[in-house]
Order: C-alpha cells, then sequence, then structure tokens
C-alpha cells in the first residue's frame, strides 16, 4: 500500500442492501460494514478468531490476512473475514444470509403472548396498582378573597388528596410557569407526578384534562433488547405492544467484558451508549408510531439489565467490572431525567434502572426473583438464568445468595459452528432415535440454517443418551459416516446439506464449550446449595429464564447436568423475568421498594475467589456429572 | 422634535461622577441615569408626582414637562425632574448630593456589631448545630474482592455514618463522575451534601479534603439588601462578614406594589429580577474578595424577605400580590440550584428562601417569629414590623395570627418631604425643649441633610408632646415664625438653613402621612387582639422590628400610639430579624423545618376585607388615639 494509495477514497458497495459506504483505502472491512450500520455476525469483536463474519468479496482490490477460519471451499467462493481485510479499491461485497437471518424479529407472536402471560402472572403477585408516573386531574377550588393560598401550595394540596406523597418535589422551571398554567386552566389542570426513592416529583402541569399516559419497560439484554409499552391508566398489567431488537453493541463483541475491553481500548464509551440508547429509542419510536402515541404522552422508562449493561446506557464507568476488584459504579442508580441519557419519551419524564446486587449480578436477576416471588417463598428454590452468563440464585423468604458463573454465551448460539439465535430456519429441537438417525424441527419450519439455544440443549443431551458422545463429551461412533475431520477437529453432520442449504455439524469444540457453560451453571448451583447447606430434596422449585427461554425442553436440563436433578413438576420456565420485573415496577410504587429490598439483601458469592468453585467446574464438566449418584434419573434414561 | 433629532445620538455627562451616557435625542433623563447605574431617589417610578428626582442641568437643551412640584428657586438654578425632562443635545447634568448620600453604606460598625448580637441570641434558641449544606471528608475503605459494595452505594453508606439522611439525591452527572473521583482520591473524598426538604442532596463530591464551606445569609428588602457571610464548619453564628446596599429596583418605585405595576406594564420582570439578583451577587463579591474566599466555596444562599421580593428574586409570577385576590404563586419556595436564578456561588450550590404566609406576610416575618421565638412562649407576644409596609403578629406556642396594614414608606423617610435613610446627615434624633426649641442630633454628627425614620418618629412625638401639633397632627402655633405656608401646605421649620445646608422642614402632608402610618400599624394590632381577645394587659412582650431599627424610642412608639401603651420593659427592640432567622435555618436543618411549621400554623387576617378595620384606622388616626383610655401613660406625658 503506497502512500498515494492511502489517501485514496474506496466505495463499497454492500449486497444486498445496496447500501453504499464510502472510506479510506485501507481501511478494515469490518469497520466499513459499522459504517454502514449492517450487522455481521462477530463474536470476538475484530480479534480474528471468531471466525463469524465472513462476507463474499463480488468484486474490487482487498488484502487479507492469512486465518484458518475459512475453509478451502469458502476462500474459493471469495469468502473473507471482515476483520482480517483491508479495503483498497472500489470494492462489492455481499453480506452471507445468515448475517441478516439473526436480526431479524426474535419475538413472534407466540413469544408475545408468552410474555403477556408472564406479565399476568406478576401482577398476581399482589404488588397494589400505584405507578411511578401518574397524571392527576385536579379541579381546584380557585383562590379568592377567602382563600389566600399561594398557588403552589394550592397544588400541592390538591395532590395529596389523590396520592400518598408526603415529599413533594418542583424544578425551578415547573415552579416559574405553574402560576400561568393553573390561572390558564381555571385552576382545572393536569399535574404529572413521578414517584422517586421516597420522593414524588412535580414533573409537569398543563391546563385542563391530559390523560394519556404510556411507560416503557425494557430489557437490557447483552444480546436483544426487548421493550413493552405499557399503558399507565390501567391496573391492567398486559403489554399495549411488544417490540425488541439486536443490541447493536454486539459488533463491538458479543459478550459485555469484550465490549468493556473495545470501548476502553478505543475510547468508546460514548459510542457504546450512543448505540444502546439508539437500540431503546428505535424500539420506543416503533411502538409509539405503531400505537399511533405521542412521544411526549409516554412519561417514564424502566429498565432491567446486567450491570455492564446500565453501566453502557448511562455513561458510567464500567472499566472495573471487568477488573479487580471488580465492582460497579452504581448499583442502585437514581432515577434521572430519560432525556438526561438522550432517551427520546417526554422531555421531562423519568428514567428507572432496576437495582443491581454486584458486577455480575444485575438488576435483570433482581427483577427474577421479584418475579418469581422466591423472596416470599418458605420453602428454598432455586433461580437460574441462563445467558452469556449463567446468573444463580439460591434462597427463600430469609435469606437469599448468589453466583455468577462465566458460563460463556455457548447456549445463546455463539462460540458455536452453527450457532445462531432463535429466528427462522433455526434448529430448535433435535431427536437422537434409536438407530441413531436424527430428526429435527426449524423455527417457522423453515430449511435449516443453524441451531439455535434449545436446539443446542437437545443436540448435547440426545447425542449423549444416544451414546454419540461419551460422558467426556469425545465422539464415540468411530464408524458413523457423518463423523468426520474439521478444521476444529472431528465434527458430526447433525443436518446433510441439501437444496439451498449448507449441512449443519456440531463440532467436538463446540461440544466442549457447551459443556464449559452448563459446568459453569451447575458448579455455581452446587457452591451455593453446599454454602447454604442445601440439598437437592430441599429444593421445592427451580425456575429457569434466560436465552432458550420458550424452546427449552427442562427435562433435557438435567439431562445434561445443568440442573440439579429433582422431579421435573418443580422445574419451571419463567421466561423473560427482567421484562416482568421491569413491568411490574413501573405499575408499583411498592414493587420497586421491594426490588430495592430484595437487591440489599442478597448476599452475593465471588466465583473466581471461591475456594471449591474451580473443584466443582471441573466435577461438572462431565455428562451429567462426575458423580453420578446426583442424577439418579439421568443414568436411568442413559440407554 | 424633528425626525431628525429622533435618530440623533446625545451624549449626558453625570457630575460629579463624570459618568456618561449616550441615548437618543428624546430620551426621559431618568432613563438615561438608570442607563450608567446612577442612583437618583424616586418613589413614584417616573410617574411625576413624587418630586424625588430632582437633577441640575448644567448645559444642553432639554424639553420638560410643567411640574408644581419644583420652587421658582429650584427652577432658577436649572433643576428639573429627571422623569418630566427629555434630553434634545449633548448635555452635562448634576446629580444632586442627598440622592447619592442615600446610596451610601447603610451599615455601620456599630450596625454589624448590633446583627451579631442578634445572631448571638438566635443561636441561643436551641437549635442544634446542622448546617442545610456540609462538607464531608469521608475516608473510605476502597472495595477489594471481599467488598464488592459498588462505588455509588459506597459513597452512601459513608455518608449516613456521619448523618442522618434516609433519603439522598444524586444528580446525574455528579452519577456519572463520581467513580472517577473516588478513585483519584483513593476513596478519600469531600462529599458535598444540601438538605432538601426532607432529602438530602450529593450536591458535588471531590478527591481528597476541601474543608472550607461558606454561605450567605440574604435580607431581601423592599428598600435595602443586607448580606451575611458565613462560616458553615464553625457552630459560631457571628457572621464571618456583613454588607449591605440599596436595592436597585429603587428606580422603579420604592414600594413593591409600585415596582409590581411597572414591571407589568414595561414587561419588565427580567429587568426586575436581573436588579435584585445583581444586588445580591455584588453583596456576595464583596464579602468574597474582601474575605479571600473562592466563591465556589460558598455552597448556600439563604433568602428572606417579603413575598414580592422573592417572587422578583425568582422571577415567579408577582402580579395577583396587588390584586384580588391577592395571593402569592408560591409561599413555600422549595430549595432551587442558585445558578437556576443568575446567583453566583458554587455553581451547584442550592438556594433557599424562607417560607412566607400569604401575599402581605413574607418570609422576613416568619423569619421574625422564628427568631423572637414567639411561637415557643406561653405567654402572649406582639411583634411588629415597620417597614413599607406594617406586618404585625399575635401569639405564643398554641397559636398565632398576623395582618399588614399598608402603613407606606412614610418612616423610612419616603413621602416626607425632607425624609431620608439612616445616613450620615439624617437627624436620628430630635427633641423639643420646653421653651419650643429644637435640638438634634444627626449621624455622623455632620450636616443636616434629612430626617431619618426615628427621627421622624421623635418629630412627631415631640411636636405633640411639646404642643406644636394637636391630637389630630394639626399645627397649632399660629404665632411661631418657624411656621409658615408652603407649596404642599402649612410647613414647620425644625432647622434653619446654614451654611452649606439647606432648611429642614416638616409639612402638613409629611405629618398626615406619618399618622396615616402609624393609625394602620394600631389598627392591625387591634384587629388582632380583638379577634383573640388579647388585652394590652394580657402582653408578655412587644417586639419591634423594621426600618428604624436602632435608632428608635420605643417610648416615642407609645407616645403617638403605634404601639399599645404596656409597660416599657416589655417592649424590645429586635433589629433585622429577617437576616437573623436567614442565619439561624442556614445553620440548622431543624431551624427551617421550625419556620415551615410557623408559616403553616400562621392564620392570616386580610384586614382589606375585614369589617372592623377602617374603623380601627379612623380612631387610630389621632394622636395617641381618639380613645385616649387606652393610652394612660400618653396622658401623663402630655404636658
Amino acid at each position: 500500500m503506497t502512500d498515494k494509495n492511502k489517501d485514496r477514497k474506496c466505495v463499497i458497495r454492500f449486497e444486498p442492501t445496496g447500501l453504499k459506504a464510502e472510506v479510506p483505502s485501507g481501511t478494515i472491512l469490518l469497520n466499513a460494514v459499522h459504517k454502514v450500520g449492517i450487522y455481521v455476525s462477530s463474536i470476538c469483536g475484530g480479534d480474528g478468531y471468531c471466525g463469524k463474519c465472513k462476507v463474499i468479496i463480488d468484486d474490487g482490490q482487498f488484502q487479507s490476512r492469512p486465518t484458518t477460519l475459512l475453509t478451502p471451499d469458502e476462500v474459493q467462493a471469495n469468502m473473507v473475514l471482515a476483520c482480517q481485510t483491508r479495503v483498497l479499491s472500489d470494492m462489492t461485497v455481499t453480506i452471507p444470509k445468515w448475517h441478516s437471518l439473526e436480526t431479524g424479529q426474535i419475538l413472534t407472536d407466540s413469544d408475545a403472548s408468552r410474555f403477556r402471560e408472564l406479565a399476568a402472572e406478576a401482577g398476581a403477585t399482589g404488588f397494589e396498582f400505584d405507578p411511578l408516573i401518574q397524571k392527576l386531574f385536579l379541579e381546584m377550588t380557585p383562590p379568592s378573597v377567602h382563600d389566600h393560598t399561594a398557588d403552589h401550595e394550592r397544588l400541592y394540596l390538591a395532590i395529596r388528596q389523590r396520592i400518598d406523597a408526603p415529599i413533594i418535589q418542583t424544578g425551578f422551571r415547573i415552579l416559574q410557569k405553574l402560576s400561568g398554567v393553573l390561572q390558564a386552566g381555571d385552576y382545572k389542570v393536569t399535574a404529572t407526578v413521578g414517584r422517586r426513592g421516597g420522593t414524588t416529583e412535580l414533573i409537569e402541569v398543563e391546563a385542563g384534562n391530559h390523560e394519556k399516559n404510556f411507560a416503557v419497560a425494557v430489557d437490557l439484554g447483552t444480546t436483544t433488547v426487548v421493550a413493552h409499552l405499557i399503558d399507565l391508566t390501567s391496573e391492567c398489567t398486559d403489554a399495549v405492544d411488544t417490540e425488541a431488537t439486536y443490541n447493536s453493541q454486539i459488533n463491538f463483541g458479543e459478550d459485555y467484558i469484550r465490549r468493556i475491553i473495545y470501548a476502553e481500548e478505543h475510547n468508546a464509551f460514548d459510542q457504546m451508549q450512543n448505540r444502546i440508547v439508539g437500540d431503546v429509542n428505535n424500539l420506543i419510536v416503533t411502538l409509539a408510531v405503531r400505537q399511533k402515541i405521542d412521544l411526549q404522552d409516554i412519561t417514564a422508562i424502566v429498565c432491567a439489565g446486567n450491570t455492564a449493561m446500565i453501566h453502557f446506557l448511562l455513561n458510567l464507568d464500567p472499566t472495573r467490572i471487568r477488573r479487580e476488584p471488580y465492582i460497579a459504579s452504581a448499583g442502585f442508580v437514581p432515577p434521572i431525567r430519560a432525556a438526561e441519557a438522550g432517551v427520546q419519551i417526554n422531555k421531562r419524564g423519568l428514567l428507572y434502572c432496576l437495582p443491581g446486587v454486584a458486577a455480575y449480578i444485575g438488576s435483570d436477576i433482581v427483577a427474577g426473583v421479584l418475579t418469581t416471588g422466591i423472596y416470599t417463598k418458605k420453602g428454598t428454590c432455586l433461580f437460574a438464568d441462563i445467558g452469556t452468563n449463567g446468573e444463580v440464585v439460591l434462597g427463600n423468604r430469609d435469606w437469599l445468595v448468589c453466583a455468577s458463573s462465566s458460563a460463556g454465551p455457548a447456549f445463546e448460539g455463539s462460540g458455536v459452528r452453527h450457532g445462531m439465535r432463535a429466528a427462522a430456519g433455526a434448529i430448535e429441537k433435535l431427536t437422537v432415535h434409536p438407530d441413531a438417525s436424527i430428526e429435527f424441527k426449524t423455527i417457522g419450519d423453515t430449511q435449516p440454517v443453524g441451531i439455535c439455544g434449545s436446539g443446542l440443549l437437545d443436540t448435547l443431551a440426545e447425542l449423549f443418551t444416544g451414546n454419540i458422545i461419551d460422558r467426556t463429551g469425545r465422539f464415540k461412533l468411530d464408524g458413523d459416516r457423518r463423523l468426520t475431520e474439521g478444521d476444529e477437529g472431528r465434527q458430526f453432520q447433525l443436518v446433510p446439506p441439501g437444496d439451498g442449504f449448507q449441512e449443519i455439524v456440531i463440532t467436538q469444540a463446540d461440544i466442549d464449550n457447551l459443556i464449559r457453560s452448563k459446568a459453569g451453571v451447575f458448579a455455581a448451583i452446587r457452591v451455593l446449595m453446599d454454602a447454604t447447606q442445601t440439598k437437592p430434596e430441599d429444593l421445592d422449585a427451580v425456575y429457569l429464564a434466560g436465552g432458550f427461554g420458550n424452546f427449552l425442553n427442562v427435562k433435557q436440563a438435567v439431562t445434561i447436568g445443568m440442573l440439579p436433578d429433582v422431579p421435573l413438576e418443580k422445574i419451571r420456565f419463567v421466561g423473560n423475568t427482567a421484562i416482568a420485573g421491569a413491568k411490574t415496577v413501573l405499575l408499583s410504587r411498592k414493587a420497586l421498594e421491594t426490588a430495592e429490598r430484595i437487591a440489599k439483601s442478597m448476599t452475593y458469592f465471588d466465583l473466581m475467589s471461591h475456594p471449591t468453585y474451580m473443584d466443582e467446574f471441573i466435577k461438572a464438566s462431565f455428562l451429567p456429572h462426575t458423580d453420578l449418584s446426583l442424577f439418579p434419573t439421568v443414568k436411568s434414561v442413559k440407554r
């Protein structure tokens, strides 16, 4: 590359969208992809070791670093890793379908209804209807020579006749305009009041009656961001509408630790915030447009998410989440004006974050405890949220302990050759028949594209019970023609290539990743149970939440040794408890106070420094476990 | 005036300062005076009827409206009313000395020490030392792998170990920088916390120890603005330094009703705010420079003042203070960030206003009740604050009633021919000897320039007891050569003209004004005493505060029938209780809460609509009163 080339601008046309990027010669292709906002899978954040960011160069000059992550066939087809390729001329680049497939709508209609069911259940936990933000239509008696009460105090009196608000706070701008509004409305005004940790803020005051009042509950996932639109004037906890999108930070790494590193190395904290705030705003605008709601009528947003994601959203310093002493800047984030964080709702509307416990136990987990009601139960319960990390909570109404294992995103489809998200074409269900033949079902019953979380769980369990892998996860069917040697060692063909789709395989590395994930979760469970002297038979209930959500076969989770071997009727899916918790809080101040009490009462176990965790992890790195006596029912299913 | 002239610029040079103003031809001279910021007396705000804004035209062309308010001698000396004169060319204008004399330092050293004594007394009311703003140097244990508490919660814990703060609030910007500051200071930081109505705000957090913490207590008077600089790190209630200035709104009218009218007619609410905020800032800067204090180390300002003045300061709508139903926009003003109102202290410092009761009973009166401790007394007490209005409070620990009479500013020297403020040259003491000769004393023992409040009180009482005026205030000494006919009727020469000073007279109109003022106050007292069935002998104490302050002879206040005829030892001067109250509150959160309780418990009597007030006023318009049995001791002093 000459100096002359360096200054040259290159125009890249991306197919099939036709989007164009103009970049200086020498630009890394992945950065050009980011520039136009196209989604391309990237687990490692551009370090060249995950091999996910494959794109096809149709024409143009480029320079690619050698990599072992492309097969000879792929190289033949002009495929490159975008993160290892420099642009040297005008180019045309095709983004393979599988990238865009993953960005499709993650929530099908049945997902949405699942969330509705969950919300109804949360509403049944008995919190009184007392939304965080209320619009009160106040019809006051105007002042007279017999009633000299000042406007400000008159309004406070009227508010206190309607709601319990011992401490009311009013910003200066509202105070200044208040008299004018009261007179304009002939003392019939709408006061928008918001709850802020023991106080009530007079957020807005308008002449006349303005009833419409909406809020948004948001699950800030590392992978997906889900938003539910709620009507705050109704006690009904059903969402008016729901929407979800991929977390667009994903271009900077699939797990949040990698994103923190990226942000540090590129001083990209603002960029990280802009991405997640942009995602949230897109969801809000989509919901508002679809429901024909004025953004000014959305007065609150409640967010639940892991600690890193909350830090990114508010641009708090997240760097010590990944470094000793592994702490958060803030676990209990006070309500702020949403506009201060760039969130586009009513310009004086409030943004609430559910409280978190520690760097690795975020507000999404507190939401889970709130939603499942563990903190009210006499019997001991287990709650496990399996995502990029595997967070585990054990406890009852008297005590709560929690821990987080760095499970890795294997069950979210990352770090697995044909892993993908729960989108159309994903294998969500897989069975190995006694004759070793394989049956599968894809989401949308379309041609198979990859395997999503529940499919991976099935795969691991069925390969094990079907005697295709042994207890250590090694392939045992030496004679099977489906077992071949690939670039990453041995791999097993689950689906042969067909008309218009490639073969789907699972590699030894994939299986090792999956076992590591489940071992991490189970070791965390063991540490907490040991510390509290809880035996499996003491468990009244096991609640499972997480990435696979709906599609998970709980029996398989026991089969592979991820969950303790308790009677299946004790295990329950609880779906997206983060959003259910956010919604519960939005509709009840008491629920928010309860979440704060829960977060304070949860004792955090740091597994990294725990003396027995590593040992437990190693013992759990078998199928189902080194100690088979822990899994009596699994022994019986083993053929 | 031709169109050509209209566009011409005229340069006016003002003597003796030499300041210059460039204004378009046709500009009202008083506006040009305002433009350069020179003080010229003006009671009516430029309507041409008070006759105070006399200036001398040395040369140049002008056009003056005819007026009866200038004597032929004054016209001969090229004197004009600045508000009735248009500038038509370059000019030289001399501002007579008496204007600038009034703007001199109102507080002599003895005044300052008087305030110190008062503050000490307030400190003795038993409020615990608990300043509204505190700087806490917190030495925290840094986080470790054994202590995962987040920075935000770690700081809250440390704050709560030091002070009682159940609800702490933190703004978004502080939250964002908090982790950086904690790390920079190795978890040794200074937290500045402020009390905001039941909550505690984390105002600032800085690495290391920053002890300096000052605040300013301000008495926002209609006429004068007084500021005391307080060291918040010390329990000592003495002011570090004090400063006072004239309220520069005075150019728009001497009483606040006239200023509200001016602001409405000229849409000059912003200008009114700028003036008063400018005055406050000048005081603060003067104190800070003199004491070598960084403005950033002044973290709070507490203001007491009448309701109109508080509204002007914050630019709240004051218009209904003067119009039915005579209400305030806000009586209990929540703390705001001082910078929001333009007050130049620490940019995140807080501005507090003491609570007021009604449009005509402001926070200065609540401060008086707090300072005198009436609200704690078993016996019934009377508190009267004589200024532009005469506010009266009657009560004890069980009940408090209050009223405001529009006494007029006569005892502040306004509306009186030779009335002036308590500045150098003012007659502050006057005696009529049995031979009808007059002895007087001026402030600073200089040549007499006019008569201030205490001198006016003496004059009225001594003319009465000296048989120069009768019980109706009419002159009786027909043969006295000192009694002449002036432009406003009869006038009495108190001081003959001397070398370098003009004669000092008191006119029949002056005496009528003074009697109206005292009658208003006494009628208010009577209404409250009647309503509560309080007899003069039931009064345990009478507290007097107000414009004449220090110089007042309480005996004379009884002689003229302004205060009820109680034993003199029961009557006490309490000086500037507004500033004493502001200081007390600044140093004790409990005192602010008490002030709020006091304001809430005070029952306001609207005299305008009261059935007996007019009657009482007419009966009190005699010296000392129509009903002499109310003033047994006065009968006996009458010669």
